[in-house]
């Protein structure tokens, strides 16, 4: 076991969200093989729950899996910006409201066998309404689901499962009592 | 709200595992413009837990992150492949051990703001050794940990989180009575 070292590195494609690079590597038993690696920012997720326990979902279409999935709010940590940035910046993008409560609660690396992103998981409370401009949102539609609903999504083989989510669950414990001492 | 039509699709890369294309499309709003999409297989990922309660997770060097990461067991689905069939195969290859009951859990898209990959999650019991040649698991190093520690592995800030099991958290409560369920 050990790291691969790099014996060269192709950077195939540089695009706004995305880049692709091969490396050729050794591996620690000295063969040496091409890794396909996807670079891609980290990125945040987050449960947010209202006054009334809901938790605020979004459904949008994605053009990767050409359907409209239900997802928590997540999206890309720009240059420099700070991950709570990030969250209050990307649920009032998404959802038109501001967090006066925002709580880390963890968080995975997607997919590392073939991508570099992180994903941050916070928890946000205490919203207020703060909508931006309709042009800015109008591919996205806010959902609400009540907490204790959330896990009968998740674990439907009929529904189409909110991006991420599942990630968050072992969080949604620790959420709620952290929402008690955020809020309470 | 709606699909977004494709005008036009370049290929960029086609590699191993990895296919990375272009789309030009129309937003139902009316904008023109593209969609960087990583195409990647399908994979599942597996909550396999032995006789006596541990969960087999795997750790291993993943050259994207330049990490040695702790994970469930998970690998791509190949062609003409039953997903059940790749469960048995990668719980095979990674730790050893041949499941006799495999249970589907549920799943999710990986991220699918940018590329195609779903993610089936099963669930693995009543495993009996059938371990590969040395050859095929070098890098792969076999980690038992027990079902009452997993909640605090996921949630420490100061581990490396197992890939795709915070995903397997709702899951898991089902996992136990399933196991009964498979084993009992």
């Amino acid at each position: 076991m050990g790291e691969e070292k790099t014996l060269s590195s192709e950077l195939v494609y540089e695009g706004r969200a995305v880049k692709l690079r091969i490396d050729t590597v050794r591996t620690p038993g000295g063969r040496e093989t091409t890794r396909e690696i996807v670079e891609h920012g980290d990125c945040v997720a987050v449960i947010a729950i209202d006054a009334d326990d809901n938790v605020l979902l979004v459904s949008q279409f994605r053009k990767p899996v050409e359907k409209e999935l239900l997802e928590i709010p997540a999206g890309g940590i720009e240059p420099g910006e700070d991950p709570v940035e990030c969250v209050r910046r990307e649920l009032r993008e998404e959802t038109g409201y501001l967090p006066r409560k925002v709580e880390r609660l963890g968080g995975f690396y997607s997919t590392p066998g073939y991508c570099t992103e992180y994903l941050y998981l916070y928890l946000a409370a205490d919203l207020t309404p703060d909508p931006l401009q309709a042009e800015d949102t109008e591919n996205i539609r806010l959902v609400r689901v009540p907490l204790s609903q959330i896990t009968g999504l998740i674990t439907s083989a009929a529904s189409v499962m909110p991006r991420a989510l599942p990630g968050c669950w072992p969080f949604l414990s620790i959420g709620r009592r952290a929402r008690g001492r955020l809020i309470g």
